[in-house]
């Protein structure tokens, strides 16, 4: 399921930040990228790139790319110990526990530059659309509903569940399929809500994984939202009435894939890959 | 001195990131920018655009905006405690001693993004130099030689001075004069030294005022190099050895201006301008 493409480009990416760096950031950022998860946010953004008929690759495999990064740049600011206080990432240690809470600051930052920076260098040929694409993924990371604010909703006295879901993850999604859908060809706007419906079954299936799944097989330790009091569809619906949610989600993310020559094959490949979303030992049937 | 243009740009990209967004990282954004610093950096911008010519005048206040966005970004995150612990910032709490590590983090997140949303969309009518732009506005601030690898720096066991110095804060003032400079019709690289010099005299000036300014005017705490046991100027060649740095670097500066029309005129402003920087009762009379 690994795809050549985006390890590539994300190793062209870090290469380039990395002549004449401060040799301890430069293996931090290593370190936020590689090895990866499984790369479904760019995955994503390619998917829905050819889905689209792929008009411009660059600009597909540059936005991919960037929101990649800016996925790691995230869970690498998640883990300092102002929010989560993570030691375990990914099946080792964070960027805090390895190399610290300074260098893990700053980490992310670069991250964050170096996202941006790729995006634009990969619409040189075409610009005007790669100034769309920078809108839409800043709108996906920055202020006011990105995945900064997202987090930032945590610091805040109240705040209802499926906006908090849809800022904090489900918009990293969105960018995703929007920014290749653009790419692609298609119109970004037509190719968000897919996205959306996406992130928001991957934040439940997070929930789901929490309470569900074995330590070894997610990476990192379970049972954190209730240690961190944070909300969670489960704590809020129950284990059934999440995974309800989460079928309803990703019925929702099917019907909501535009009209484009590829259509057929997108929808196999996503409800192919939301099965593996959620522990086997609580997975109800896929249709 | 202070510039309607540039305070109107920052308020309208603060503006764009606030509707529905969460409250207190709203807030904790605009403390951040406002009441600003000197703005040294983003008048730079727009006086070198004015000595070319001003040939895209919306890119040129863009930049300066967004170069100003970053810079601001860079102290909230410098005064968080994994690095200076500062408390207070221009004569008030910093933003972490006002609102927290968890949303100054977040803030300075926040910011950065949203400096290259800023410049993308200020280049919507001159793609191709915006693109070039975000490349040379990255290299200021990412990896593998802006600000965040100028910080990274101080985790290593060993680093040479001026590079550190060219890296933490000759790099933003470089992109300032040579986004400035590019945006009014110039040649970027042409203009990139004279900002690299100038921010090396401000940062050796910077050094100076932590040992001889009055806490009161500065609007942070003195003497903070020493407690901190930073690398400083005036540590490594004495007050007045520090002092002749900085009238070196300013000369050098003055050299490195391009030939174009406003030449004269920027010669001027700078000359001017940087008398401010080091502390009446150490200055020498300016030439």
């Amino acid at each position: 399921m690994r795809d050549d493409r985006i390890e590539t480009g994300l190793r062209e990416a870090l290469s380039l930040a990395e002549t004449g760096a401060p040799p301890r950031l430069a293996a931090a950022l290593w370190h936020s990228v590689f090895p990866g998860g499984a790369r479904l946010r760019p995955r994503l953004a390619l998917a829905a790139a050819a889905a689209c008929g792929n008009r411009h690759p660059a600009l597909a495999l540059g936005s991919a790319v960037a929101i990649e990064l800016l996925h790691c740049a995230s869970l690498v600011h998640d883990d300092l110990p102002c929010f989560d206080n993570g030691q375990v990432r990914r099946g080792r240690p964070s960027v805090q526990a390895a190399f610290g809470e300074a260098l893990a600051v700053l980490a992310g930052d670069a991250l964050i530059v170096l996202a941006f920076e790729t995006l634009a260098r990969s619409g040189v040929r075409s610009p005007s659309r790669m100034v769309e694409l920078i809108g839409l993924v800043g709108r996906a990371v920055g202020m006011p509903g990105g995945i900064t604010a997202g987090q930032a909703w945590e610091c805040e006295p109240f705040v209802e569940l499926s906006e908090y879901h849809r800022a904090k993850t489900g918009v990293l999604f969105a960018a995703a399929t929007a920014a290749g859908g653009a790419a692609g060809g298609g119109d970004a706007g037509a190719w968000w809500l897919l996205g959306e419906r996406l992130g928001e079954a991957y934040q439940v299936a997070d929930d789901i994984r929490d309470v569900a799944a074995d330590p070894a097989e997610l990476g990192k330790p379970v049972g954190r939202d209730k240690v961190l009091g944070r909300r969670s569809a489960v704590a809020e619906l129950g284990l059934e009435g999440a995974l309800d949610r989460f079928d309803a989600l990703l019925g929702e993310a099917a019907a909501a894939i535009p009209a484009c020559p590829g259509r057929a094959a997108l929808e196999t490949l996503i409800v192919a890959e939301s099965r593996r979303f959620v522990p086997k030992t609580v997975a109800r049937v896929a249709a």
